[in-house]
């Protein structure tokens, strides 16, 4: 018998600045029945990732909002629990574009474009992770935008979530000098010991500054942008001429849009950094990349497969802590790429 | 005869802020003997350029500074008095990268690459200007990085001046929306009946901004940024999604480039709109582009002759009136590409 209510988490109220406990609501609804080339599913893993902060405002970006009282929007695992659709039988498992913050997801089929194999190598989960979007920005922004080059220096930060220890672990397979920066020493254990970077920063250390520029004795020609704020500011007077900036995120700022900081305005010299230095800084989104995805599945398989790339997980137990988690990792407390685990 | 004495202009000192005429000196000095593989030039023709103002600061630049009391950098065009290189006869006419601000330049022949056509068509002065750098900024740049498609909405400043002219000239030969902008109602006439873009605005008028703004009903694709100061802040928030940004100058911040203004600071909301809107921003100068000059002196001097592309010049007469008018540039009071002629 599917299941005729779902659990799920809404937007109860937009944030104000970092979001709070209270800006969610877990409820209880009927599940709409099933319609004609529909699926309904039962959602296993639960992605949440910095992009949802901006979701929750209602200002310009380049997703419509979650409407309030409406699910909250996210990636997941699922596993088919009954299909109106031939291309799906009970069972299978399949990523999930637009599952929710839920237990149960009602979709259109035609939605679904990859069933995944539960026992695989690697693992389902990873379709949310190194091998899903996460990894895929990670991939497509250095190659069409960061066109690294053996011999380079890199510098990426937020370097042990899903993105930027991606980002580090490419550029260290392309023969690059690879400087990836976390908070706190563990994370900085982890990108020394187990991926293998050149250096490893705490930015949380009085001297960062001086510690990125001891790492870079031949300055940065590629930027990897996800944190933006302070580590921006200590790498810009550290890019060498032609210095490639890919934009993928700036979650520092992400709870503070609204508001801008206290001067000097340092637009104009910016401005004239980028001509002096003939620097190129690109904004963009995995989608906007999307022709290259097939070739990030072969190829993201491989490294994984034959252990060139490794990832961590930071798993969260039950969707009630879902909304607890996301508030965290806006300021950085997962150590990995963020999941819940809906059992 | 050749000359023995040589008239020239030094930097006597270095600018604090905009160049007075005190920062240049003019001198008579004995000209050295011609050697093996020179040749003595008389200048006729000596560009002036908005990237002088960098070249007489000690800050880092993408070239060196000009030493103090050394002859000021300029591109000329100039007649072959003395040769002692069979490239070369006396009499004919060459464009010399590193002619100076002086009557008689002695160079090796090897730093000459282009003979000009006395009586050709377009005239030798134009390979400074719409047929040479500048022209070629344009060129180089707006393919490059502006990526224009027909249709797409170009906004471009400094119009009337040799960069911006081309820039709003190609654009409009490609079938962009071609929204030109410039100082005072005499260019703004000269760009709407003689350049014949789509909308001409005075920077100077009290409601710039949202004259920009109704000019633009579609949104800007491509800014080419050769100004910077007030037309930048009012063009940021009209920008479409993807739209490209090349810099090739921001010349309203030349003279003020030590002092950040004051706040509140924009860059993080500049960041935060280049992920949000996906755009690209590049600096770039005309050198990184060189193997594209080819193509662009056949393609410029077709449309030049054919009068697709139009020009003007300001003419300065007299190398002693040289300072005065490089200061007249940095404020805008140019009218076209200016040229002192060295009679």
């Amino acid at each position: 018998m599917p299941p005729t209510f779902n659990q799920r988490i809404v937007l109860a109220s937009r944030p104000q600045g970092a979001p709070v406990a209270q800006n969610f609501r877990l409820e209880q609804v009927p599940l709409p029945p099933i319609g004609h080339g529909q699926v309904v599913l039962r959602n296993r893993w639960l992605s949440l990732d910095p992009y949802m902060r901006g979701r929750m405002d209602d200002g310009p970006s380049y997703s419509p909002p979650v409407p309030l009282n409406e699910v909250m929007e996210g990636r997941t695992v699922a596993q088919v629990l009954e299909s109106h659709h031939p291309g799906f039988a009970p069972g299978e498992l399949v990523f999930v574009p637009n599952g929710g913050w839920q237990m149960h997801a009602l979709v259109d089929a035609s939605t679904l474009t990859r069933k995944l194999d539960p026992a695989g190598t690697p693992p389902p989960s990873t379709a949310l992770g190194v091998h899903g979007m996460p990894g895929f920005t990670a991939y497509a922004g250095l190659r069409e935008i960061g066109k690294p080059q053996p011999g380079e220096t890199l510098v990426v930060a937020a370097a042990t979530g899903p993105v930027g220890a991606t980002v580090a672990q490419i550029a260290r397979l392309h023969g690059l000098r690879v400087v990836a920066i976390a908070g706190g020493p563990d994370k900085v254990r982890y990108l020394r010991d187990e991926l293998r970077v050149d250096v490893a920063l705490d930015h949380r250390a009085d001297d960062f500054a001086e510690q990125l520029r001891a790492a870079t004795p031949n300055g940065i020609d590629v930027y990897f942008e996800n944190v933006g704020g302070k580590v921006f500011d200590a790498v810009l007077p550290l890019l060498n001429d032609f210095a490639r900036i890919p934009v993928c995120g700036t979650i520092a700022t992400y709870n503070s849009r609204d508001q801008l900081p206290p001067g000097p305005d340092r637009l104009p010299a910016l401005m004239n950094q980028l001509l002096r230095q003939r620097l190129s800084m690109r904004g963009f989104i995995q989608r906007d990349l999307q022709r290259l995805f097939p070739e990030f599945l072969r190829q993201m398989g491989q490294w994984l497969g034959d252990g060139s790339i490794r990832y961590r997980e930071d798993v969260v137990e039950g969707l009630e802590n879902a909304p607890q988690a996301l508030i965290g990792l806006l300021q950085g407390r997962n150590f990995g790429k963020l999941l819940v685990k809906l059992d």
